[in-house]
C-alpha cells in the first residue's frame, strides 16, 4: 500500500519545499550510552516538526483540478501548521479541525500560514478519532476540500517516510532507528523506508506509558484504542490506523514504553546537552535509551527527533507557582 | 601581533578537538528582515561555547615541557570549562579561578573536565580585571601554571578567530558579520579572520547598552573600563584588554548596542523559531538586528551565536514568583 518507491517519488516531489534536516551527535551521550547516537533533527524541519513532509506530499500529489477545493485536516496541532503552509505554498485553501485545547502557539502557526480552523465541536478534552474524522466531514460538506489525513493516508505515510530516507542515506552504519508513535504515520514511513532500503536495520517505535496503545495493539494482533491519555507528549494522543497498523505489524521490530518522568528528563537533557528545542512527543525516543528500553551499547542508532514546537512560557521541570 | 596565518595554524592546531559548527538560515526570519541571515552555530561548539577554539588553541601550542606544569584562566564560566576540556585532552592539570556568582551549570561544567577551581577572594560580585588577574597570579606562584587569559592573549585570539574563518570559507558571499564584544577575543578574531579574507567584509561588535565599553573605548580611542555591569548577558560583563582594543580599533567597522530587552526577546526569537538553546550573551548580535541597530537589508549577514550554556530552571521570560 505504500513502498519504497513512493516514498522515492515523495522524495522528489517534496524536496524542494522541505528541509534536508540536519543530524547531530554528542560524545558525552554517546560516552554516557557506549553507543554511536546519530538525532535526525525534524525540530529543524518547516513548522518545526517532520509533520511538513507529509502535508507537502499530500498537497503537491493533488492534480490541479481537485487542488483549487483546497485540503483540510484536524489536528491539535503539528499537522494543522504543517498542512497550512503546504497549501499556502500552493495557493489554495486549507481547512483545520482544531480542539480547543489546543496550545497557543500551535493554533497561532496555522493562522499565521493562513489556516482557517473550526474548533471540534462539543468537546473541551482531547477529541476522539470519530470527532475528528466528524468535523472533517462536515468541513468537506461545505467546502468539498480533499481530505489529507494526519497519518491514515498513504500519501502522508510516503511524506513522513523520507525522513528515514535521507537518515539511512547519511549514516550507512545505521543499526536500529527509533521513532515515536501516536497515529503511526512517522513510525509506519520510518519502517517502510528504513526496511525496504535494509531489513537488517532495526525499527523500534516508542510511545508513553500513559499512550501504550500501539505496543498493545501490536502484542494482541488487532488496533486497540485508548481514551484520553493525558501524556505530556500530547503528539502521541493518538490511536493508530487501519493503515499504518498493517505496516508498522509487518515491519516493525518493537514498540517500547516510557515514564513521563524520563520524557522530561530526555526532553531536557537535549536541552542542555545537544542545545536544541525539541517538544515532549520528540523526547520519547531519547527517553527509552535513558529508561534502558533498547539496548543501544556499541550500535550506530538512529533517533528522529520529531519536532520542537514548545510553548517557553511553560516548560515541565519550572512548577507554575514557585516561593 | 595575530594576524592570517595565525588564524591558519590555530585551524590546523585544533580541528580534530573541536566542531566544525554548522550555519542554519530561518525563512521566516529572512523574510522579517529582508536580509539573508546565516548563523554560526557555536552553541554547538564542545563544551557549548566558542571558547573551546581558544582553549584549545592555547593548550595545544604549548611544547611538552610547559605543557606539564598545567594551565590556569580565570572566568566566570564558558573559557573556565573550555580550559578544563582542552586541559584533560592533553592530560595536564587545569587551574581556574572562578567567581561565587558563577552559573551553577558552569561550575558543574568545569569539575565534570576535571579543572580544579579557586574562588576569587573577597566578593561576591563580578571581579574586576585585577582581581582576576591576582588570583591567577596566586595560582601560578603555587603551580607555575601556564597563565592562558581569557581574551588577552594572541592564541586565544587566533583560535576564535578561527569561527570567523569557517564561516567565511562556507558562506562565500558574507557581507557582514556580527559578533558580541565582552573582553573582545571573539570580535578580534572575527576582525583579523574577515578584514585580511576579504577587506569588504563588515565586521560590526554588538554589546548590551548596560556594558557599553567597547563602544565607548572606541570612541575615546583609548581603553574605558566599566564597573559592576548588571547586564543579563553575563560573557559580556568584562571590558576591552590592551591586546584585543588595538586590533578592534584597527579592524572593525562599528560597535553597536543594544537594549536588555531586546537581548531577551532575540533569546527567545532563536529558541522558538530556530529551535536552538542560546545563552543571553549569545543573544546580542541578532538583538541589534531586531533593534534595527545595523542595516542588514538586502544583503548577506552572518551573526555569531557563541554560546548555549544556561540554566534551564531559570528563564529570564518566566517570573521566578507566579500566581
Amino acid at each position: 500500500m505504500v513502498n519504497l518507491s513512493d516514498i522515492r517519488a515523495a522524495n522528489q516531489r517534496i524536496q524542494k519545499y522541505v528541509h534536508r534536516t540536519p543530524l547531530l551527535s554528542s560524545s558525552s551521550l554517546n560516552a554516557d550510552t557506549g553507543a554511536r547516537l546519530a538525532f535526525k533533527c525534524e525540530n529543524f524541519q518547516r513548522t518545526g516538526a517532520f509533520k511538513a513532509r507529509g502535508a507537502f506530499n499530500a498537497v503537491f500529489s493533488l492534480v490541479d483540478q481537485q487542488a483549487t477545493r483546497g485540503v483540510v485536516t484536524s489536528s491539535s496541532g503539528n499537522q494543522a501548521a504543517a498542512l497550512a503552509l503546504a497549501g499556502r505554498t500552493r495557493g489554495i485553501p486549507v481547512y483545520v479541525a482544531m480542539p480547543k485545547i489546543a496550545l497557543q502557539s500551535k493554533v497561532a502557526a496555522v493562522r499565521r500560514y493562513g489556516g482557517e480552523i473550526t474548533w471540534v465541536e462539543g468537546t473541551e478534552k482531547v477529541p476522539t478519532a470519530e470527532e475528528y474524522d466528524a468535523a472533517v466531514a462536515a468541513i468537506q460538506a461545505k467546502t468539498q476540500a480533499n481530505a489529507v489525513h494526519p497519518y491514515n493516508d498513504p500519501r502522508t505515510i510516503a511524506g513522513q517516510g523520507t525522513c528515514a530516507l535521507e537518515f539511512a542515506e547519511e549514516q550507512p552504519r545505521l543499526e536500529m532507528v527509533l521513532a515515536p508513535v501516536g497515529g503511526g504515520g512517522l513510525l509506519a514511513g520510518t519502517c517502510v523506508a528504513a526496511k525496504e532500503l535494509n531489513p537488517k536495520i532495526k525499527v523500534i517505535g516508542c510511545e508513553p506509558e500513559m499512550a501504550n496503545d500501539a505496543q498493545r495493539s501490536l502484542r494482541s494482533g488487532r488496533i486497540l484504542t485508548q481514551s484520553q491519555p493525558q501524556t505530556i507528549a500530547d503528539g502521541l494522543r493518538t490511536s493508530l490506523g487501519y493503515l499504518t497498523f498493517p505496516i508498522i505489524q509487518h515491519y516493525c521490530d518493537d514498540v517500547v514504553t516510557v515514564s513521563e518522568k524520563a520524557i522530561v528528563s530526555a526532553m531536557r537533557l537535549a536541552w542542555e546537552i545537544l542545545k536544541i528545542i525539541i517538544e515532549p512527543s520528540s523526547a520519547v525516543a531519547l527517553a527509552a535509551v535513558l529508561e534502558a528500553k533498547v539496548e543501544v551499547s556499541g550500535r550506530c542508532v538512529g533517533i528522529i527527533l520529531s519536532g520542537g514546537n514548545v510553548d517557553v512560557d511553560h516548560l515541565p521541570w519550572i512548577p507554575e507557582h514557585r516561593g
